[in-house]
């Protein structure tokens, strides 16, 4: 049995490229950059009026000057005018070029016009102002959103900003989900006293459906050989197979036998962790297997702290530990990492995780009152209220 | 112009009630439950085998008998045996029924099996170990899910368990987002020199994604006849419209007064923010309109601030207010609550924030580089490292 730790060590030395597509920038929120952005122009790419106003050559003004007449106006989206008189003006408006001949806008709340003349209504102007100067946030050429980075609404302004209609993101990996177990029956299906429903291939759906990843879901029976043809088939056609179930040391459980006969290579069976003990993983060239204990949390733990982070790393994203401050006391004596159930709270800036007590691996609805896991370490049994440790959330 | 808080209460007191939908509960994830989810049956629903191994009759063993006869196996998802012989065991699996007549359960681990006879090899146990008991973790009529939860993976399991194949939800608002001004150009055209491309109504689109809103697009000229045609048609279509720009003070800014010609009632226009202080909202019997200044940083503060909250709450999400320690000293002399775009680190179970500094609400590409906005009051002046404030994360 190996440590967390170890486990963990083991799975990100077995990433795995999936490659690169493209696609329209405004379906790829949630999917990771896999190209640079760089400005295509100046960003302002001209010197944009950022009030409503009028805009006028400041020397007319530092020379006492207050009336001016009024030449036109400069509308955004029109092309640049060129004020003919120094000593005139031009209305402008937001998001307009600023006309040749005029450094400086006054806002029409400073301004009273009449009869086309504007009156300036203050005396401290200064040069320049409200005026957003060409390349002041960014030069052309610039680099805007680095490789790697997950797209999300921020990132999408700026892909419409430079005109990337297409954008280049990581692939997505071909996950199969499997369930096995035959106590289980569909969920339209009422269950037999001595069955209950499936419901681990959809929490595992759902699970990945926060990376954007979109999965197919199969289950088989507890019959070795129907078990060997259907993994045989889904070893070629995806890059991941996560199962639930069949991995510890029951009579039925042959996942692991299968998996060796079908020359995938166990790189751990057991991980010293509760719950999600029995976890089994391994990899051919082509494709990783992932095999989950079936109980629900241990299925939903893992896939959070062995599935994510595989993830994470084989598509380029950098990992960010995140920490909260433990609420009570826990004692937990076995000689095991414990990922513990909390409820999370923001008070003062600070996170605090509140343990919630389940009733083991197999209560599935206790993770309705829980935000994530706290993961406390295997070298001690006492933890106290106020230590700091990693939490895995997933809501 | 009103404060940051009223402009809150008033779109708060502005909510609408979308109605309720019924949907497949494979596709609800991200959506707001509307009803109660109970059990269907106890859970366990049966005395649950929880190892594998053997059960036994504890007295016998109580009595010093160690040799079990093994009567059978009872697997998974098979129909409950009973044991014949209180001095005899049955093999049991993870996810059996427990037989009857059998109260304890034994696993491989600490057992021996030859000749059919199988051996205990320890001598603690204890009466009923390893058995899940029937209703431990909730009763049939427990309430597991309450309503307007948002439903995540860990529901999505026990929607599944108790078999609710189609589920009830909160319908989403029918949303229209539409840009305004004629700098604006397509994501696929070249901009001529005084040209931008539209991007703000794509940073909605995917903000609006988030909360699992599907919207529609449109763009319309800085013409007041066609604006007010457009709007028209759009308010009797849609639940809610979403405008970025023309609602300023320059000579094309027809929104406010195209609005309440079509008699939008205006609820306030300007709030005393920085960037987005020229927001206009409004509403009629059907849809409610929130205008949005243009500026990119402006749009995307108030969609955070104003719509989120609005939608949350008409769905019937608690909102969860979360707060931050400020990083650095900060000074902002204007009589303006500050949105101010921060960097997060989580550091220690603490939530730092440390500031950003963009060109001002046109700096697009600053939003890159931030994750939330730090809401900063404007009672004072002067913000220290190390107080707390609440924080609207964008990711």
């Amino acid at each position: 049995m190996i440590s967390v730790r170890e486990a963990n060590n083991i799975i990100l030395n077995s990433t795995q490229d999936f490659g690169v597509e493209e696609i329209p920038f405004i379906k790829s929120v949630g999917r990771i950059l896999k190209e640079v952005i760089t400005a295509d122009r100046d960003f302002p790419p001209f010197n944009r009026v950022s009030m409503d106003g009028i805009c006028i050559d400041f020397d007319a003004f530092k020379n006492g000057q207050r009336d001016f007449k009024v030449e036109g106006i400069q509308a955004a989206g029109s092309e640049q005018l060129s004020m003919q008189n120094a000593k005139n003006c031009i209305e402008v408006m937001t998001g307009a070029v600023l006309p040749n001949n005029a450094n400086t806008v006054i806002r029409y709340e400073d301004v009273t016009i009449k009869n086309g003349i504007a009156t300036i209504n203050i005396d401290l102007i200064n040069e320049n102002q409200n005026v957003h100067p060409k390349g002041k946030d960014g030069k052309v050429g610039d680099v805007l959103i680095s490789e790697n980075k997950i797209i999300s609404a921020a990132e999408i302004g700026v892909l419409a900003t430079v005109g990337k209609s297409l954008v280049k993101v990581a692939k997505l990996p071909k996950v199969m989900i499997v369930s096995t177990g035959d106590e289980l029956v569909g969920v339209d299906e009422i269950p037999l006293e001595h069955q209950i429903r499936r419901s681990n291939v959809f929490t595992l759906v759902s699970l990945l459906e926060r990376l954007n990843i979109s999965s197919e879901t199969a289950h088989i029976i507890d019959d070795k050989s129907v078990l060997k043809q259907k993994i045989k088939r889904f070893l070629k056609e995806f890059d991941v197979l996560l199962f639930s179930g069949a991995v510890s040391k029951g009579k039925f459980d042959f996942l692991p036998e299968v998996l060796e006969e079908l020359e995938v290579e166990k790189r751990f069976h057991k991980v010293a962790q509760r719950p999600g003990k029995p976890f089994w993983f391994g990899e051919n060239k082509d494709c990783k297997v992932f095999a989950f204990p079936g109980n629900p949390i241990s299925t939903f733990v893992n896939c959070l702290a062995y599935f994510y982070p595989w993830y994470s790393k084989s598509v380029g994203l950098e990992i960010e530990e995140e920490t909260a401050i433990l609420g009570e006391d826990v004692s937990f004596k076995p000689n095991l990492e414990y990922f513990l159930q909390v409820k999370l709270e923001s008070k003062y800036g600070h996170l605090v995780a509140f343990p919630i007590k389940g009733n083991g691996s197999g209560d599935l609805a206790s993770l309705v009152k829980t935000d994530a896991f706290i993961q406390l370490p295997n070298d001690k049994t006492e933890f106290k209220k106020g230590e700091v440790f990693s939490i895995i959330r997933y809501r």
